[in-house]
């Protein structure tokens, strides 16, 4: 067996001590006789498994006690037509346009409503956060969105907007459990899993109580409706099981590394590691401005498509994976998520460093 | 480790060989150097198990080539929604009503447009399929919807109805894959995964491909129109990779066993074993009329609460979990899915004749 270095965007690496104790219980999960996936998610031993989960990530976020936490399934973009189908009541809202994640979120809440795109780093290739104060917040806007780290072009919010009172709604799917969050400051916060915390299928969605209503739009499913899974543990039918158990386990793992707080200082080691050399580099260069630079998602450019690839098969040939940029921005990306190890970070860099020194 | 015979009516019972080989390819899956829950979904690797995984599927069931196969997230919860929005033209369905999970689609469809109970079995506890020849279908009716296998109440459709022409939607969550279906007889043929293939959170639906439109209800989330997901293979967004993978291995367990054919060879013999004991038994008695018998799931009762309890605690020292009916029903229910093996179900008329004698 050998184990790569895998820089996925998502899904991405996990821990490997995660992956070694799921493969340890696939036979029979404690004393329960079964596999958590043959497990009813009405049994005890799910049960337990859901409250644990829960409760570890609620230690972990430090999340109020007046904020739900739901789990979900339909990944973020589910959620872009859930989060207005719950949430509009003027049908009005502000979005801050920072890639493809918010672009999917404006179009799909313009199905229920209005959309103004109050800020936007689309005329330089989303590679900054645009200004956080003086925004033009609407009068009548029901919550202002947010995608708070964007995946596909590393960028990261180096604070939270001034929304003037307005309910703040955030995305942070490629950030989610990788530093501390004020989660009082959201009225909702959530993540698909799939890249910094789980298996893919499950949304984890932290919601201050009082936006969970029956004063839905007309025409919301059921299963859309946040009420419905809050008023149910979020049992109103099965839920993503493994998907659940998993996660509990990779919370545990970030728990017992010393919490967010921890997690963080390691994610900035490992992140400088790489924005340092890149600063000083005459090859490589980062393509995001300082202050909005992503600590999970670094991506970098040569500036000629013909050493990239030379560069990306320098990686693949020293154990590296999925180093290539997203299509839209080229270049290559290094996703350095939690389960990253700094090993992983220093062997990209050993390669860059060759590259370097060979095409100097 | 001790393994139980596991009669849970879902997430239930996988086939052993199966969740040996998911445990032996949890560090690294065929040489990728990761397990499945990390690989990008856009990788080959993740692309070679879809389309196996879908292959496979249309293998088994000899899908036609004009219909399409989509992998969803959600549960049959969702495609409650789903159904009626992309299908509602003239906003009128018949529904058969035969227990909870029908009761649910009508509750959700009626959200969208008006349903006609065409038939019922809710006056003797839904313990029969109502007469299928002489159906009310409406007019203008856009589909009729079925639930072809009951998993509280037992039952199961011994043929199909008679539409008088009209599209057959059909939930068989409960059944999929427990015999050979014509599936060229309907219009959307549907499954959760969790009762007889897989982990939970995984839908399978397969549709004719004209009813794959974009004249969908207005209002419906890009999420859940079809068309979103048949245009992208399942793959919009990040679909529940692990369902899929760990599907995929279910779905060649069973070709390997001689297909669907064989599947339902076996599934009789088991069936037959449990419903000629009770026929015969003066103590336990199955609840549903004899030609409306499910072959997945058998409920039973002695009539006595008391004695159900002493016999399920009986089973639970006999290493059987599961047996309790649901709350609705009472009793006692054993799910005996294409995984539980004839053991299982022969451990469990064990104990049931022991029982017997002890209490005659």
């Amino acid at each position: 067996m050998s184990r790569v270095y895998n820089f996925s965007a998502g899904p991405a690496c996990l821990p490997v001590p995660v992956l070694e104790e799921v493969r340890d219980e696939m036979l029979e999960y404690g004393s329960s006789g079964m596999c958590v996936m043959e497990m009813s998610h009405r049994s005890k031993d799910f049960e337990n498994i859901l409250h644990d989960t829960e409760q570890t990530l609620r230690d972990l976020m430090q999340i109020p006690d007046n904020y739900k936490v739901l789990f979900l399934q339909g990944g973020a973009s589910q959620q872009f037509a859930a989060i207005p189908m719950n949430l509009m009541r003027n049908r009005v809202i502000d979005v801050i346009n920072t890639g493809n994640w918010t672009k999917k979120a404006i179009q799909e809440a313009r199905i229920f409503g209005q959309v103004n795109v109050i800020a936007s780093s689309e005329d330089r290739t989303f590679s900054y956060i645009p200004d956080l104060e003086n925004l033009q917040i609407s009068e009548d806007a029901d919550y202002v969105y947010i995608c708070q780290n964007n995946t596909i072009y590393g960028t990261r919010y180096p604070k939270l907007p001034d929304t003037k009172g307005k309910l703040l709604v955030s995305d942070v799917s490629s950030m989610f459990l990788s530093e501390p969050v004020d989660v009082s400051k959201y009225g909702v916060i959530y993540a698909g899993v799939q890249k910094n915390a789980g298996p893919a299928g499950l949304v984890v969605s932290i919601i201050r109580e009082d936006l969970i209503t029956d004063d839905v739009l007309p025409g919301t499913p059921t299963m859309l409706k946040w009420k419905t899974q809050a008023d149910n543990d979020s049992m109103y039918n099965t839920p993503n099981t493994w998907a659940i158990y998993v996660c509990g386990k990779v919370f545990r793992w970030i728990k017992e590394l010393g919490g967010l707080t921890a997690m963080k200082a390691i994610n900035e080691k490992k992140a400088a590691l790489l924005y340092d050399y890149l600063d000083q580099s005459r090859l490589f260069k980062g393509t995001v401005e300082k202050n909005s630079r992503s600590i999970m998602n670094v991506p970098f450019i040569t500036g000629d498509a013909e050493l990239d690839k030379a560069f990306i098969a320098d990686c693949q040939a020293a154990g590296i994976r999925n180093i290539k940029g997203h299509r839209s921005v080229g270049g290559m990306r290094a996703s350095i998520y939690n389960a990253m190890p700094i090993e992983g970070v220093q062997a990209l860099l050993d390669v860059m460093e060759q590259f370097e020194k060979a095409h100097a």
